[in-house]
C-alpha cells in the first residue's frame, strides 16, 4: 500500500467546511462495510425527536474527529515542537477515525439493558476478522493492536492517547460543534481555530499555552450549555426511557418464552445474549426502527403501546420533584396499578447527573466506576503547569455544577382518563386537576 | 377544537432558527402518527452518500415550508394587501405542512419501478380514514378536501396555490436553503428576509416587487448551482442507479416466482402493485435498509451483489460519453455480456436532464408530461407585469442552460478482473489500460 | 406630520440583517444632523487599533439598539400582555434611538480628563434647538422632555426605562452582537431571537420567563467574555492612555499660555472648557484625528511624539505587577525622569476593574458613585420573582469575578536605549535584560 | 534582519478568521506609518452613506490580500507544485500586501478631479525615501523595484504579478468577502476554500483546475451582484457625485484666488497641484471631513451647501433616463439655471458603466484606456487550457453584461420649491406634480 494518496481526497462537511484525507489507509478504512455502517446509526440517538435537525450519523461525526486531530497533528508538525512523535501520526488518525466504530443503535439503552459495551465492540472490529483489521495489517501488521491500544488508552505513547481522549478531545470537540450545528442550538459553538492555535505537545500530554485560557472557558461554557439545553433535554429523556422500556420488556418477554411474530436473528441474539460480531455489525437503527414498527403489532399490550409511541411521538410527559420518599414512591407506583398500568414500564425516575454524558468535573470521582479523563492543564512559560480550575473563576464555578433535578416519567392519557379514581395526593403531584 | 394555542409552541430548527406554531389545527397535524412518519423519510433520499450530511428528514423540510408560508402570509396581513384573502390563511397553512406528505422512502426510485405517484398518495392520505383526515375534519369538515385541491392546484383561490407551488414557492425556497445547510454547501443561500419583502399578492398570483429582481436572480442561481453540485451529482446518481436496480430485480424476481427468504407484506404488496394506504404508511426508510440487509444474504447474485453494494458504498462508476449511436450501445452491452455481467443491471446510461429536479424553464414544455410551474413575474407601479427572463439577462440565460451530459455506469471491479478480455475500443471507453 | 410611513423603510444590517423603520418620526429623526455625526464617532473608540474590524460607528448601534427596541414591544404587542402601556411605544422607540446622541469622539477619553458628560450632552441636544428637538416638537410639543425623562431614567412609566436601560437592555445586546461581529471574535454571539421570546413585561420592569434562564446565563458569559477579550484588552488600553495624555498635555499646555500652531474653535473650547452645544456638535473623530496630525509637528516633544505614537500605532508597552507600594512607585517614577522622560506622561498604571465599561455586579456598590442598574429577574408561574444570581450557578460565579490586574504602561523605546542607566530593580521590572 | 519570526503573530480578522503573520519582514511592513496609514482610508469610500456597516478601512483590506496570497502559496507547496517558484514567496507577499499603499483619501474622486493616480503613489511610496522603502532595503536593496514591479505588472516572473492582478486575484477575491461581510448582503459570499484548491501554477499563470469550474462560476456571480447591488448602488453614486463636486468647486474657486477660510497646507498642494510625497501621505479620509466641516462654513454657497450635504447626507436624488439628447440636455440645464441653480454643480449625468469597477469582460477593450486583465482559464488533464467563457453558460452570459442605466442626479428641495417655475416638460422629468 502506498502511504500517500496520488490527489489528496475531500469530503464536503458543514462544521469543518472540508475534510482532507491524504493517506491511503485512511481512504481504505473509511471504505470498509464497518466504517460505512456507521452511516446507519445517529451521533446522538433519540435527539431527533427533540431537536428535528438532529439526524446526523457517528459516520460524519468520525470524519470530523479525524479532521480536528489531523489539523492538531499538522499545527504541531509546522511548529515542530519537540513533544509531538512524528511518527506516531498515521496511528493517532486512525485511532481518532475508528474510536466509535464499536457504537451500535441507541447504544446507551442497549448497553443499559443488555449489558454490552461499545468499547468492547471497538476492540473486537479492530482486531478480529473484519475488514478494517485486514486494512490495517494489509499497512503494518502492528497496526491492529497499536490503534486499539490507543483508544483503551494503554498505548506507550501517552501523548497519542491524550488526543483522542481527554477533557478537550478531539472527540468532544466534535461533538459540540456538530451538535450544535445540526440541533441549530448556538450554546455549542466555541473558536475551534483559537484552541488549536494555543495547543501544545508536552511531556506526553497535551496542554494549553496559558494565553488561550479564556478560549478555553469558552469551550467549558458550551459544554456545560449543551448538557442542559440538548443532552439532558426532558423530551429526549423521555424517548429515551420509552426505549429502554422497549428493549427490557422485549428481554422479559423472551426470558418468558414469548412467541414474538416478528423477529431477526441478530436481534434475537442480543436480546439472549449470544450475540457475536457478524450479528452486531449487522444491527442498526433502520433494524431496530423496522423491529419497533413489527411489533407495534405484538399481542403483548405494553410492547405494543411502548412501539407504537416511540414510533408516533407519543412521549411520556414529565412532573418534576424533590427527590422521592420510599413511601411516596410505593403510593405512586399502587396508584398507577390501581388504574391497570405496569409499574416497571408506565413509571421511571430519571436524574441526567448519573447519565452516560459528564460534565468537567476534575478530581471528582462521584460517579464511580466511571474513569475519569485527565484534567485541562495551562502551561505558562517554558513549563510551569496549572490545572485550569486553579486559575479561572468561571471554570471552577462549572466544576461543583451538576443541576440535576429529579423527573417522574409517566404516559399521561391513561392518567388523564382515570384521575378521578386516583388519591388526592396522586392526582396532585400529576397536576390531574 | 380551539383556533388558536393557549401559548405560541416553537421547533427549533437550523435554517429559520425557530418554527412558531399558533393554531391548535397545526399542532394537532403535526402529532399524527402520519406526519411523525416524515421523520424517518429521508429529504433527499441518497445523497447522503455523497455529501454526508445530508441526512435531514422530510419531516424538518415540511415544517420549514410550513414557517416560510406563514411568514409570508404573516406579512401580506401586517401590510393589509387587499390582495390576499385573509380566510385562507390555515388552508394555505395546513397545504404547506403537508404538501409532502405522500412521499415515500427514496420516493423517486421507487415510483420510477413500481408507479406509484407521490401526489396522488397525498391525496390520499388526506381524504382517506387517516389520522390526518380526522384532525382536518375535526376542525371543519370542509378542510381535506379544501387542503388537497389546494395541493392538486384545483383550488378556487388561485393565490393559495401559487404560495404553495410556484416558481418560487416556499417549497422551493425552504428546500434549496435546508438542502444548502445540510450538505454544507454554500451555493444555495440566498437573501430569504429580502424575497419575502418584496412578494406582493397580486390578482390571484405572488408576484415580485420589481425592486426585488436582483434577489430573485440570485436565488435562481442558487437553484442552479444546487441542481448541478447537489441534486445531479454524478456519485449521487450512482447511487440512485444503484437502488433502482434493487428495485427492478427484485420485481423481475417477484414476477418470476422467485421465493425470497425474507420479505415484509407492505414491500411484497409494493412489488406485486397490490399496496394499500395501510401498507403505503408502513413503509419507511428503515424497513427499506432493513430488507437490503437481508437480500444481501438472498441467494440470487444480482441481488445480494446490489444490496451490498448499496450498503457498503460500493457504488457505480461513470464515464462521461457523447450520447452513443446504436451500434456503440450494443458493442458496449455484449462486452459486458461476454465477461459474465448482466448488461439490464450492471450497465446505465443517465441523462441528468430528464430528472425528476427540473431546472426553472418557463414555457418550454421539452419534458413532456411534465406540468410547467408557472413562471415568475415582476410588478412595476401599480400593475404592470412582466417575465423576469424578459428583464433579467442573468435569467434568461439560465433559462436556456440545460448541461446535460451522458453518464455510463457500471461496476468497475469486473472490468478491471476481465479487461484483457474486452475489446480494444471498449477497454479505452473504460480506461481500462 | 403622518405617523406611519407611506412605505416601510429599511436598512441592511450586518447584525440584524435589516432594520425596519415605519414610522414618520423615527425616519425624520435619523435624517437630522445631529444622528448623522454619529457616523463619524466610533462605538468602540480605539479597539480599531486592537482589532482592526472594529471601526463601525455609533449610528449603526444605534440603529440597532431601536431595532431591538421595536421587535421586544412587537412581541409585546402581538402576545396582547397587559403590562405593556401601547401608548409608550413611539417613545420608547425615540429613546432607544437617541440614548447616545451626546456621544462626542473618543468619549470616555474626553470624559476623563475635560469633565464633560454625554448624558448631559444627551439631555441637552434633546431640549436646545437643535433639529432633533424640532423633529420631536413638530410631532408633540411634549416628546423632548418625556424622550429626555426615559433617558435620564426618571421617566413616569418605569418600564419604558428597563427597556432601554437595565442589565439587559436593548443597548447591551445590541453593542455585545455588534462589537463581537465586527471584531469578529465569536465569544459575543448569544440567541438573540430566544431571549426576546422570553422577555416579559410585568409590574413596570421587564422579567424573564423562567424558561429562559439558560438563554440569560449565555448572554452573561457573552459579556464577560466580551470584557475580558475585547473592552479590556490591554492593547485597547494602551491606546486609551495614549489619548488621554494627549489631551491632558494640551490641557496642560493651553492652561500655560502655550500657542498651539494648529488649532480649531470647537477643540479650543472644549479644552478651555468653554464649549457650547454648537462647538459640542462639531466636535467629531475626524476633527480629533487631524489635530493629532497637525500637532505631531508642535515644537512641544511631549505632545508631538504622543500624537505621533497615536498616528503610527507605536503604542506603550505594559508589564502586569501586583499592586505597587508606594515605594515602588517613587522608584520608578525616579528612574523615568532619571532618563529624561516625563513620569506623568511616559508612566501609567491602569487597573481596568474601575472602568466606563462595568461587568454585572448586582447589589454591589463597589464603584462608588456610579449607579447601578437594576438586576435580571426570573419569573416562575403568574408573579413569582427571584433575581437570577439566586438561581444559576453560573451567574452566582460571575457576579462575584472582576479579575483586575495591575498593569503599568510605558514607552518601551526610549527605556531600551537607556537602559543600563537604570537601577537593577527597575530593569528587572521592565524586562530590560 | 531574522526571516522569521520567533512565534507567528495573528491578528484577528472577521473575514478570514485569522490573519497570520510569520516572517519579520511582512511585520516590519504592517508596523510602518504609511501602512498604518491605511487605517484612515475607508476601503469602499462613500459607501457607508448607503450601507452603514461599510465602515472599514484598506488597512483590513490589505491585510486580507496578503492572508490570501498566503493561503495560495502555502497550498502550492504544500503540493509541491512545480509551477511556482519558492523564491518568490517573500516578494509575493509583499507586493499583496502593499498594492493599495498608494491610495488616498476617497480616491476615485479625487484621482477624477486632480488628475492623481494610486498606482504612481504606490510605486513612489516604495521606491522614494518613507519607512516602507527603508524596511525592505533593509531586508534586500533589491526589494523596493521588485515588489514595485509585481504592483506595476512588469516584474519577470509572470506567475507572481498574476497572483497579485488577474481577473481572479486575492485582491478581489478578498474585497468581494470582507464588503459583503461588513455591508451586510450575502450576495457576495462565494465557496474561498474551495477556489483555493482548484488553483494551479501552470507555465507562468494562476489557472483553475476543469473541476473547479463551478466554484468560479459562483465567485463571477458574486462579483456581479455586488457590483449591481453595492458598488454601482445610485445613492453611492449620488454621494460621490456630490464629494466630486466639491473638489470641483474647491480647484475652482483656488484658481480664481479666492480666499478659503480653511485650509491645510496638504490639501492646499492637493488642490493646485503641487504635492509631493510627503504632503500625499499627510492626507487621510479625517482630514477631508474636517476640511468640509469647516467649509460647510464658507461664504461660497455653492461650496457650502456641498459641504453640508455631505456630512448631513441630505444627497442629490435621481431619475432613470434614456440617453438624454443634446437638446433635451439644454433644455434641462436652461431650467436649472433659470431657478438660481448652477448646472454645472447641481446636475449630473451618471452612468456607471464607465466606473473605475468593472466588470468581468474578457477580450473587449471597450472601456478604452483601461488596461484588461487576463481571462481565466480552467486546466483540463495536464496541460489543456480553455478560456471559461467558453466553457460555462453563465460565464458567458454574465461576459456580454453591462446593464448600465442613465441616472440624472439633481438636488430635490430647490427644484421643489420652484416647480411652477419649471417648463412642463422639465417638471415631468423631475416628477414635480
Amino acid at each position: 500500500m502506498k502511504d500517500r494518496l496520488p490527489e489528496e481526497k475531500v469530503f464536503k462537511d458543514p462544521v469543518h467546511k472540508y475534510i482532507y484525507v491524504q493517506d491511503q489507509l485512511i481512504w481504505n478504512l473509511i471504505n470498509t462495510r464497518e466504517f460505512q455502517r456507521l452511516r446507519r446509526i445517529r451521533q446522538l440517538g433519540t435527539s431527533y425527536l427533540t431537536f428535528h435537525g438532529a439526524e446526523h450519523s457517528r459516520f460524519s461525526h468520525s470524519l470530523g474527529v479525524y479532521e480536528i486531530t489531523r489539523k492538531i497533528i499538522s499545527q504541531f508538525e509546522r511548529s515542530g515542537y519537540p513533544g509531538w512523535p512524528k511518527e506516531e501520526k498515521l496511528v493517532a488518525l486512525c485511532a481518532a477515525l475508528l474510536h466509535d466504530i464499536g457504537h451500535g443503535p441507541f447504544s446507551h439503552s442497549i448497553e443499559d439493558v443488555f449489558e454490552t459495551h461499545h468499547e468492547a465492540w471497538t476492540c473486537r472490529i479492530l482486531l478480529e476478522d473484519t475488514a478494517i483489521n485486514r486494512v490495517l495489517r494489509a499497512f503494518d501488521p502492528s497496526y491492529p493492536e497499536r490503534v486499539a491500544a490507543v483508544i483503551c488508552k494503554t498505548y506507550h505513547e501517552p501523548i497519542v492517547v491524550s488526543l483522542v481522549s481527554s477533557q478537550m478531545d478531539a472527540d468532544r470537540m466534535d461533538y459540540l460543534l456538530r451538535d450544535a450545528y445540526f440541533t441549530g442550538v448556538n450554546y455549542g459553538t466555541f473558536d475551534l481555530e483559537r484552541i488549536l492555535r494555543v495547543l501544545r505537545p508536552h511531556q506526553g500530554r497535551i496542554v494549553v499555552k496559558e494565553s488561550g485560557m479564556h478560549a478555553v472557558e469558552d469551550y467549558l461554557m458550551s459544554r456545560y450549555q449543551m448538557y442542559w439545553q440538548v443532552y439532558f433535554h426532558p423530551v429526549t429523556r423521555s424517548s429515551e426511557i420509552i426505549l429502554r422500556q422497549i428493549f427490557r420488556r422485549a428481554k422479559e418477554l423472551q426470558g418468558g418464552g414469548y412467541d414474538f411474530s416478528w423477529m431477526m436473528p441478530p436481534l434475537e441474539k442480543l436480546i439472549t445474549g449470544t450475540i457475536d460480531i457478524g450479528d452486531y455489525l449487522a444491527l442498526d437503527e433502520a433494524l431496530v426502527q423496522t423491529a419497533f414498527a413489527a411489533w407495534a403489532s405484538e399481542p403483548d399490550p405494553v410492547l405494543s403501546d411502548l412501539c407504537r409511541r416511540f414510533l408516533d411521538r407519543r412521549l411520556y410527559k414529565y412532573v418534576t420533584m424533590d427527590r422521592p420518599d420510599e413511601k411516596l414512591w410505593q403510593d405512586i407506583r399502587s396508584a398507577i396499578l390501581s388504574i391497570g398500568l405496569h409499574p416497571d414500564y408506565h413509571l421511571e425516575i430519571d436524574f441526567p447527573y448519573d447519565m452516560p454524558y459528564h460534565v468537567y468535573r476534575p478530581g471528582k470521582t462521584r460517579n464511580a466506576g466511571k474513569e475519569e479523563k485527565p484534567p485541562i492543564l495551562l502551561l505558562s512559560g517554558e513549563d510551569q503547569l496549572s490545572e485550569i480550575s486553579g486559575r479561572s473563576d468561571i471554570v471552577r464555578s462549572i466544576t461543583g455544577i451538576h443541576q440535576g433535578k429529579y423527573h417522574l416519567y409517566y404516559p399521561e392519557e391513561p392518567l388523564l382518563e382515570s384521575a378521578q379514581l386516583l388519591p388526592a395526593n396522586i392526582r396532585e403531584l400529576f397536576a390531574l386537576m
